[in-house]
């Protein structure tokens, strides 16, 4: 197989790739003009400048409820020697709007009449000509110029066109954007499948159908092709042929054996980029036939995203001539250190989070795969192609992916996982004003770390200290001295061992760990079970050589939960929730205290006193033990020294 | 017709309008769940918490292209000592994304594996276990929490959700919007009407159609309404049954005996507010019914976008439990005083441009009936209630209506106004980046102070000084001593009195303004074709006060035509493409030099420079000359004094 496979061509920056794109295609010719209605073409970009053809106001008209008068009438008009006016003969009665009678040529608001009984008015205040009177053209004249050509039409000038007379308007037809799928292994979610080893539910079409839409652009999405160059071939002409002016080929641009879009390209058209200096997004292939566009996506998600945002993006937008918004963005420190590959520019997805006066930002995992790590991030992060990586504590400018304002209300979390942080961030959605959490699992220590350097406004923390039969307290002394800090039960939870269900190797307990058929899943260092660990294992007098398995990691509950169900490890350490949402069965280790870290300074914070708030209710409290393995006895109190795991 | 006006409410500021009918009527229960397609969820808010239906990967699943091994059939490979492994017993051939095969659990990347000519490979590095494999749960594990309830989906999570095997999802319904137009005046877009007077062509409902698509809510428009409380509210009913979360009245909310919309919304329910404090915007009415929340929106359009963007949006949102967008602002000068009324918070149309280093703010035409000041601003400026107006030179913040990358690329043009302006502004839109313009008409001598003052890049001015027998450069020493500035000629234009078509008047010439039968419009202080009238009146020993109309002031060339369209005036003085525009005679007069000024420091702004570099253009004069009554000889060259007309 290694024979088919591509070699990649010189891989260039998204500037010069899009630049060759723009070079080897006639951008301003893609897209015709075409006839829509006026109430219709708010963001359309006009075809050609549209002139008025009514005069607004088409007429005089009052501007106020009055009378309309002949402002001479009224010149002598003074306070204390009013001037008496006649109905009909000196004045009329008109509402706003009302075109002004004959002969008349101002207009004296409701509120300065004096109405008389005999029917007659008297005004105490001379009226100037033309007041409160609209004129003919006051707004627009017909015949001036409305808006240029490649003007994109807003709300307001939709009112502007009706009102100056246009009933249809030339715009640039839609940019229309056509994806293909492709490879053997994609199912499609129209079936609603249900996976088997080997197939991958198609879903990045409807990222892009979700972006197009926020663009202004048509989508239309064909039924996955598999790996078969002709097959692929004719799926590109059928687009072309109904109307696309952009192809999309979904995967399949890599340099496998399998990686078909740069020879179909090759045979459509011309390809002038295979690979752009970006990571995620490298394997992206940019070409053109003589009828439009035509790009290979990577067929990784994040790698997807990054192709449609920072390739497509850009045309589309280019294609209507309309300048493409820019995200906001803001200044925050980064709380990890991010290695990154000369030569390529890599976009690093970061959650954000204002703790106290600044913004923090910690980097989420970062492989292509993992869409996940776009649905929690809130901000992205740009590495340089020159740089090597980003220090810790450095200020970076992070790209907003949220409102800022959604930003000062994101409750940040960082530190050991539990199952129950799920759920009181659902709750905390569930507020009139909602509260959004962004939660980073780095374990025990880590948490604590965050808190010293005010990164997180709480941090979940379950560590124990055998010798002082006590949880948490003795590491704050130790690792965070000086800083004043509160500490306050968010439950007591059962940690044991995860085995599949039946337990078929007939695990009984820690001891089991050193038989030879036994493989073991592992937390990180500086994990509180990890530590809860370490103490059994040297309790049961076992060395962490003699557990297979015990360099392996992983870093949340579910993690270790998901290893046992598919067979990469017999047993591993974890909360009984863990076990239970997956349907596996839990071997009862030990109870332990689960406890949520607060920094003094941030304990007031709207967003912590409402977590704090929450806990104190019987239905969270509830909510909570229905999970499985927790005690609530303790719940939401502020915890004391010593005090281990009694109430 | 007097007895019958209603009486306002106590005007209350917008956010106490808001927090009233909040406390009104249960948000909250307003808006149902709906199940709806995962790809369609994009911006929909989720109506409970979704969990993960599907892991992903849902298989472990190579991340290269490569060979699938055991990774300790490796541990012995070195540099220059490798391991020889043997296909299908020891590796597998796989390309990413494909399962990894049964017994294996590394990846080795195609790149560092030696093929044999015996079919088997080399290796020279250790495989770690694990390495280049997604595994089982990586980025999803089943079970997990996708997002809370209250979560506004994006593009990215439909991703999430399919990936998750989340093929429907719970979420908020969309908002429904009716809007009833109402009013006797009112003639409806649809039938494409040519309005008498007194009558409007309805365009807030569009103005309103073109927001809630972008608010992410439904819009329904129903057919105008005359003023007649009985079939509005039976447009009000119907509505309601059709399922309208917000009923909006279009006019007919201010306080004239025929203005409805209270009475209507007092028998359907309660008015919680009746005006609010701001201008424009003051004649809205708030209110609600047991199922729906009803706004009578005022029928000027800005004031009626006010109340759509400051009243409609922020209860669309909230109904949506999301967060709205705030608008980008910057601080910008105010280029001239704006006064205001105390009590009321006024909404200020300002045209933004960056002219070197600073952002400038010249306000725009105030009246509630300019839509034009809505569609010709890129910013909005407030002036809070406490306030008697901003000052000239005052730092203001401005909202921006447009992106601020496209006010960097705009052009600020003050001064003159003459309608080769608009041919240029139309022009630079053409270019493949386009040039906005921003064009304020405030005179020649207007046009002077704003490039002194560094308010604009270019200024148009047609200043003539007969002692001189020059334009222009007598007043630059005069008003811009000391400040360097270039000069460049626009065109050579012909001036002269404007007349309704055949003339029926029999004007001939300037003498003929004593005429008592004949009335005049003149230009505003300051402008250039006032000066030129001076001149000609003095010249022909006119005293100003023999000139009836002399003291009424327009604007612009065309405001000048359309008074005498109109009626209004029997004659004005102004250019010849005005009149020829609204198909007007035109005696002409003078010719002169209508140059552009600009201030040395921003002559190379590359917008400035596309500007002149296009007045060398042939296709450009050639376009100008066809606009009628206009010399292009010395069009695009630079002026030095003492030229006069002469080439």
């Amino acid at each position: 197989m290694s024979e088919d496979r591509n070699v990649y061509l010189q891989v260039v920056e998204i500037e010069k790739a899009l630049a060759r794109v723009e070079e080897s295609i006639d951008l301003q010719g893609l897209v015709k003009t075409e006839l829509i209605p006026a109430q219709s073409a708010a963001h359309r970009v006009t075809a050609e400048p549209v002139w008025a053809k009514l005069s607004s106001p088409t007429y005089h008209s009052a501007a106020m409820d009055g009378v309309a008068l002949r402002a001479e009438d009224t010149f002598k008009a003074r306070e204390g020697r009013p001037v008496t006016l006649s109905p009909d003969r000196d004045f009329k009665w008109v509402n706003t709007g009302a075109p002004l009678p004959r002969d008349t040529d101002a207009v004296v608001m409701i509120e300065h009449v004096h109405i008389l009984d005999s029917g007659e008015i008297a005004l105490e205040k001379p009226a100037f000509p033309w007041q409160h009177v609209r004129r003919i053209g006051e707004d627009i004249v017909a015949s001036e110029l409305l808006f240029p050509q490649n003007h994109e039409i807003t709300a307001y000038d939709v009112g502007a066109l009706l009102t100056a007379g246009i009933w249809e308007i030339p715009v640039l037809e839609k940019v229309c954007i056509a994806f293909i799928p492709t490879g053997d292994e994609v199912v499609d979610f129209v079936k609603k499948p249900i996976p088997e080893a080997g197939q991958v539910v198609e879903s990045n079409s409807q990222v892009l159908a979700s972006m197009a839409r926020d663009w202004g652009a048509d989508f239309r999405r064909y039924s996955p092709v598999p790996d078969d160059e002709n097959r692929i071939g004719e799926a590109v002409d059928r687009a072309a042929r109904e109307g696309a002016h952009i192809v999309v080929l979904g995967a399949g641009s890599s340099a496998g054996s399998k990686d078909f879009t740069r020879k179909v390209m090759e045979k459509k058209g011309q390809v002038v980029v295979h690979g752009i200096k970006a990571m995620p997004g490298k394997p992206t292939v940019l070409g053109c036939s003589t009828e439009n566009i035509l790009i290979g996506a990577p067929g990784y998600p994040v790698s997807s995203i990054i192709c449609f945002e920072r390739i497509l993006r850009p045309l589309v937008f280019k294609l209507q001539r309309r300048v493409a918004p820019e995200r906001d963005r803001v200044e925050a420190v980064l709380t990890r250190r991010v290695a990154s590959r000369p030569g390529m520019e890599e976009f690093v997805r970061v959650a954000l989070g204002r703790v106290k006066d600044r913004f923090v930002a910690t980097p989420l995992p970062r492989g292509a795969g993992m869409i996940t790590s776009m649905t929690q991030a809130q901000g992205m992060v740009s590495v340089p192609a020159d740089a090597e990586g980003l220090e810790e504590h450095t200020r970076v400018g992070a790209e907003l992916l949220v409102p800022q304002k959604e930003i000062e209300r994101t409750l940040v979390v960082v530190g050991s996982h539990d199952n129950t942080l799920d759920l009181l961030a659902n709750e905390l959605m569930g507020r009139e004003e909602p509260i959004r959490t962004s939660s980073t699992h780095v374990g025990s220590l880590g948490g604590l770390v965050a808190i010293k350097e005010g990164n997180a406004h709480v941090a979940g923390t379950h560590l124990f200290d055998p010798q002082a039969e006590d949880f948490n307290f003795t590491f704050l002394d130790r690792y965070l001295p000086g800083v004043a800090v509160r500490l306050f039960n968010l439950a007591v939870r059962h940690q044991g061992l995860i085995v599949p269900r039946g337990n078929p190797k007939k695990i009984k307990g820690i001891a089991d760990l050193q038989r030879e058929d036994v493989s073991f899943i592992n937390r990180q260092r500086g994990a509180g079970t990890r530590i809860l660990l370490d103490y059994h294992l040297k309790k049961s007098g076992i060395s962490p050589d003699e557990v297979q398995g015990y360099k392996n990691e992983e870093f949340t509950h579910m993690a270790v939960a998901v290893n046992v169900l598919s067979g990469i490890a017999d047993c591993g350490l974890g909360i009984s929730a863990a076990a239970k949402a997956l349907d596996l069965d839990f071997l009862p280790l030990a109870r332990e205290r689960y406890d949520l870290l607060v920094s003094e300074e941030v304990v007031n914070d709207f967003k912590v006193r409402t977590l704090l708030d929450l806990l104190q209710k019987d239905r969270i409290k509830q909510k909570i033990e229905d999970l499985g393995g927790y005690e609530t006895g303790l719940t939401g109190r502020e915890m004391r020294p010593g005090q281990g795991l009694s109430e």
